[in-house]
């Protein structure tokens, strides 16, 4: 099993390779059989390339992902993050999403599942 | 299913029932047949009277919790929230564990899950 250590810093490469609009780095931090489920609710994503394409959509919104408090870490395969998304998304303008992920792990670390908890009530639009 | 705005007020109340020690109050949140994984990675418990152990428990530490970032919903039955928890644990002293709880909820707007992700390295020593 990946170390509790091993499994925080993902999350913390998936944070700064999002801000630095690297898809491929993105991409290659899941394994390739791997689900994506954002929000939490709407139907899940399989696979790197459906992947690739939920990230590369997300890249021309400009998104950029902070930390709203330190990645927590779990007693098995998981680990979990609340952060803030900033984005432009004509034609609302400029919006902040507060989410909380969480992504379990392969034995080799890379996220098997990703699910995105953020409701409608979490996006609000900024002056 | 529970609003999203519901959720989130059950959620809150989780946290106030919590810290005045109210444990029929904690345990009434929860659905008969609920299930609490506390960490995640360790056994499941099932069912209000393992919920009802397992607070009765964790409220001899003397556990106080508080937000860490505003309360995240979803577009289904879920929340998730970023906590902070201090608590005297003998022979430690006084300690602080990060948590992020995730809930499901039932049509009612009971809790039908609770997972709590932390991990050995969101403990720490307070001074």
């Amino acid at each position: 099993m990946a170390t509790e250590q091993q499994m925080k810093q993902a999350m913390q490469a998936y944070l700064d390779t999002y801000n630095r609009d690297d898809l491929e780095g993105i991409v290659n931090l899941y394994a390739e059989d791997a689900t994506v489920e954002d929000p939490v609710g709407k139907p899940v994503m399989k696979g790197r390339q459906a992947i690739r394409d939920f990230y590369k959509y997300a890249m021309t919104t400009g998104a950029r992902l902070s930390l709203a408090a330190p990645i927590r870490g779990s007693h098995g395969n998981s680990a979990a993050m609340a952060f803030d998304v900033t984005l432009t998304l004509p034609p609302h303008g400029k919006l902040v999403i507060r989410v909380i992920d969480v992504m379990t792990f392969t034995e080799a670390g890379k996220f098997s599942s990703m699910r995105a908890f953020w409701g409608p009530g979490d996006m609000e639009k900024q002056a």
